[in-house]
């Protein structure tokens, strides 16, 4: 039996695994000086579920998270599965203008943690990353997604240009960024569904995976340092990716 | 006499450290293999400017600077003396549409130093952060800077509000982001001169730098996480501010 439970946190997070996922739950923490409309809400949704429901003191909360935006509510979850290739190509099927993130060969679990909650931020359906080569998602990548690895899922590929290639058959355009892209990201139409794509750390994009891009874009370069951290890259295209969906369509 | 150096790399930083300031070169190294155009155009300008060149291997390179895009091209320089208000207000004196990056007592160098990076990709002026109470520039945020510590300057302020102030009286527009802003990025105009101000990690911006923001505009927030990486919605903020000002007036 498998008796991991990551941690969630933040109003929202918590308001919407209960909403959404309520079995995942495994208890719900309030500090005990919340007692407000969207705390009661949340200790609502918990007893109607069945979830376990603890009042405690804030500076244990603080002493166990840090300096994160917890507002006062955690909840403990079952962590997320990861999804196989297979999961990713079924969801896809219902999702409609679907955004994913693949990170092509993202060494350190810090980028990909962060690029997890950056993701989560932007309404990307999954990251998909390499099975070799790649940082995976570990305890430290979890960390750095401050609960973003229990919603959006990670989906580790054995073939990434394979699995480019079957997204393409489903539908998605796959824009890749790089420091000599041909166009800048906002030139690229990035609504729909696509599959924005990073490089590795210095190495940037695979020759085949910059192959199977239908796009490249390149991204703001303008100082004296050669690039971009990958996470603020991967930003910047999911942050451009919402900004174009955000407009009415034919702007 | 201060000896301390920081090394920059690339191709395009270590030219452009030739170009602009040769006096603050202590050392050019390129590795032994590098031989074409570029390389020697870089010893052509060293050796114009009397700066010393050496030849080195290409793994003491690896194992000083890790995994990063150094191309093969290193220099030591002489650190960037931090600017004082007065350095900064007037440097505004001859700059042409100025972008300024204001960070609200963000408190971990390494987002200090990865904002740096982004400040200097994105082509900001400075980055402007309190004296108290915030992460200053040491050698943790150097390090993760790559060298955007050397031509982008940190500017400490004893008072966030009156410098603030001061930026607003020299002509600029101060657009704070927070999750709660009643516009988005792309709908406030983020060309001319523009101050952009992120606050602390987790909590946000003080309410005094709250209230001296001509705009406060919201980022992406689509997901169960409650917040944006601070150095990534910098990254974002950067980012729009850059796509606007690559428009044509008037689109």
């Amino acid at each position: 039996m498998n008796r991991r439970v990551e941690t969630i946190y933040g109003l929202h997070a918590v308001r919407s695994m209960l909403l959404r996922q309520p079995e995942r739950v495994v208890a719900v923490r309030l500090t005990q000086s919340r007692d407000d409309p969207r705390a009661r809400e949340i200790e609502e949704l918990a007893k109607k579920n069945s979830r376990p429901i603890q009042r405690i003191d804030p500076h244990v909360l603080k002493q166990t998270l840090g300096d994160v935006a917890h507002q006062g509510v955690v909840a403990e979850v079952e962590p997320l599965p990861p999804w196989t290739e297979d999961d990713l190509l079924s969801a896809l099927e219902s999702a409609r203008d679907p955004l994913l993130l693949v990170l092509d060969g993202v060494q350190d679990p810090h980028n990909l943690g962060a690029c997890l909650r950056t993701a989560d931020a932007c309404g990307a359906l999954a990251v998909v990353v390499p099975k070799d080569r790649a940082a995976q998602l570990n305890a430290t990548a979890r960390k750095v997604a401050v609960g973003a690895a229990e919603t959006t899922p990670v989906v580790a590929v054995t073939n990434l240009a394979r699995a480019l290639k079957l997204l393409k058959e489903a539908g998605l355009w796959v824009v890749g960024a790089d420091a000599d892209g041909a166009k800048r990201a906002h030139e690229v139409d990035l609504r729909g569904g696509v599959v924005l794509v990073l490089g590795a750390e210095g190495a940037g994009l695979r020759q085949l995976t910059r192959q199977t891009c239908d796009f490249v874009v390149r991204l703001p370069s303008l100082g004296a340092v050669e690039s971009l951290n990958v996470s603020v890259a991967a930003g910047m295209l999911l942050y451009e990716a919402v900004r174009q969906r955000s407009q009415p369509p034919g702007d």
